[in-house]
């Protein structure tokens, strides 16, 4: 009860209005322009030119320069640094294989906002301190872990930091140790509840109320699933170690429309992915994020690559502005024989299908000169018929998305379980060009 | 240099006096009495017959009673709790595969208390803000992670939560961040040392002052090795989840002069294992722990297994009482032949032999009634004679350690690499019974 309790206890950030919003944003634009122009040395080149006092609406906000990506990749390790290393407490990356890992940073600060922007991801969910926190995000460099971490500290919940992996052991701690709360990302509470199946353990064991999922673009369909699977109500948490981790937007108790925006301490557009120009409220577009008050790696207009849009109107919680659910990544969209489609539309229609398990993967292949889209299924079990399987998929893709493809049936449990982010969508269309 | 500055600045309790602590220790066991017994189930009924005012000497501690692993284990999930849920803000556990993990729980309290200790870790070994902390203990339930992240926090050092694994990306990151410090167990510390080498990466490279290694028993051979790899001083240490995590005690920049206990948060006894009777000073023996402070899960005189022995007098560094270099454990210790023995002192004698690698693995084997121990070793290159190793090894063991074995020349990088604990020793001699 307590939880439900907290969920309506709002702070006044979530209500500022439109105007104060904006008014705040031009005086931390002009605020951000003058320090990284004395101490971060991308900026210094970038901003040369542009003088602080020239930024007096949001227009003029909307015409500084992105930074995209590639920006960050070029900085590795610390070009985007704007304090001295003595002042950093936490560094983050997002990959490292190569040398093109984005590496950030976090001050005492930058760790304060961190914690303030998921401890508010965590009140929207009704989380505070009666709660046992199951995470299952992975800890280290990725900052999905310690962002949820985080959050239980700030809200008083009780933490317990199982990272990724030993699926079964995850099984049984969620029982033995009564978590009312799992943080994840979707795939991965899929594969827990694939695995708790066959251990025995049902909803009934547990003692769940809310799923906190994040990190990779999931349908409503998926959300259903996991809230029937795991007897809980399933939110949906948005965020990206570039600006701060995990904690920039999520959904609130009251149901799944669409996810409130830290809008004060992250600032955000919605733009046009090829004019570069402001969609209307309403329109998707690719989201565009500034963590002008981040000291370590500070960074102005971001093109994160994700498609969202601005939902109109206040959500029935009461808080203002809201982004809709990730549809997709830029990058991840696909064109197939003129239909631009994303993973997620196709995972959508995918789970209306209750013969399937909730796992697929999508082939994208090229004949001669025509894309080719293979659908790999699983069956829910054994007893299925594959051509009725097979038929049913293409009809019904057929029928909803206008789209031809081949369906291949695999073996329960043989397509790829993931502990992280799920790789939905495998592209061989550029192998050895 | 503000490193070796700090590593001066030490903090009055580290300078307590025998007296002194003796008479807050008999406090701190009066008061944990008289709280326990109202809220953890265990201690009820073990301390039932015991009045906190019947302790007024520390013979009146040393006749209490021990806690045991198995009371833990069997205390699974939470009847050590000696606080309410609500009151947890963080849960680990020490394996969780069987029904025989131990939970161990803090309140904000107990993590302030953790930090504190890791805190007192971090400086005597000269880390301060100037430095960035590569840590690559494992994140999740294991204390070690987290232990050493929080120690960084504390002192305002930069940490880069690597965790484990991936094992070539530690090597790259440790290079291309300049970490100062690393934190690791010694065994994954060769490993990414190793990595390392076939990456092309040499010390000359790296920026690496000090290691801070343990969760793992090593011999000062290994500390050698390490401190030459990696251009560092190694500095062990120590501590277990029941009582804290890590930052029950360790070693000073000083040198090897043993290991600096935080004796006014955990009160320690040295034992004779088999009686159950304090040894005197110098003498080796069980080292039992009392962390009466903390709230979540405290526990009194817990039989840890691990041997050591106090050492007389103070440390150069002025700090008061220390303990060896924990030298294995009660039950890691085998006979051979009438011979006791720890995987630690063969340790210490391979790595005196320099055609080795530093790895190594004992298999203990039962041939009808006598037991046999094969060492399995990696020569450092290939082109190092089989037959000459084999009888080099031989004889350095039986003139050292007085001991026949058998020895056995694996191919080179095939005796398994650890991430987190090593394991030294293989028992087969129970098998199939």
């Amino acid at each position: 009860m307590e939880g439900i309790k907290l969920a309506m206890t709002q702070t006044k950030e979530e209500h500022f209005s439109r105007d104060f919003l904006a008014s705040k944003a031009i005086e931390d634009f002009q605020a951000f322009i003058g320090r990284v122009k004395k101490s971060v040395p991308f900026y210094q080149a970038k901003l040369s030119e542009i003088d602080p006092e020239s930024i007096r609406t949001l227009d003029d906000i909307s015409r500084l320069p992105f930074t995209h990506k590639a920006d960050l990749r070029e900085a590795y390790p610390f070009q985007m640094l704007g304090v001295d290393m003595s002042r950093v407490q936490e560094i983050h990356a997002t990959s490292g294989t190569s040398g093109s890992a984005v590496v950030t940073a976090y001050t005492a600060h930058d760790l304060k906002l961190w914690g303030e922007a998921m401890g508010r991801v965590f009140r929207r969910a009704g989380v505070g301190p009666d709660d046992v926190v199951h995470n299952a995000y992975g800890y280290g460099l990725f900052t999905g872990g310690l962002g949820m971490h985080y959050a239980a500290l700030e809200v008083g919940a009780a933490v317990v930091p199982m990272s990724g992996g030993y699926t079964q052991r995850q099984g049984k701690m969620l029982k033995d140790l009564g978590a009312t709360v799992i943080c994840s990302t979707p795939s991965y509470a899929q594969h827990i509840a694939e695995a708790m199946g066959e251990m025995g353990i049902s909803r009934d064991d547990l003692h769940l109320k809310v799923g906190i999922f994040g990190a990779e673009s999931w349908s409503l369909e998926m959300c259903r699933e996991l809230e029937t699977q795991l007897g809980i109500t399933a939110l949906d948490v948005y965020g990206l170690a570039e600006i701060i981790g995990p904690g920039v937007a999520s959904e609130c108790l009251i149901g799944h429309e669409g996810l409130h925006v830290a809008e004060d301490l992250f600032y955000f557009e919605v733009i046009d992915p090829d004019t570069g120009r402001p969609v209307p409220d309403g329109e998707s577009g690719e989201l565009v994020l500034s963590s002008l008050k981040r000291e370590a790696t500070p960074i102005m207009r971001y093109r994160t690559g994700d498609i969202t849009r601005i939902l109109p109107g206040p959500c029935s919680c009461g808080r203002t502005r809201r982004i809709d659910h990730i549809k997709g990544r830029v990058d991840d969209m696909f064109t197939l024989r003129g239909i631009n489609l994303f993973p997620r539309e196709i995972e959508s229609e995918l789970l209306r299908i209750e013969e399937l398990a909730p796992v697929f993967q999508l082939v994208l292949d090229r004949n001669s000169a025509l894309d080719i889209l293979e659908v790999h299924i699983e069956p829910k079990d054994h007893d299925i018929v594959h051509e009725h399987l097979i038929h049913k998929v293409k009809t019904h893709l057929n029928r909803t998305l206008g789209i031809n493809v081949a369906v291949s049936v695999q073996e329960p449990h043989s397509i790829p379980r993931s502990e992280g982010k799920a790789v939905r969508l495998v592209d061989r269309r550029n192998l050895g060009r």
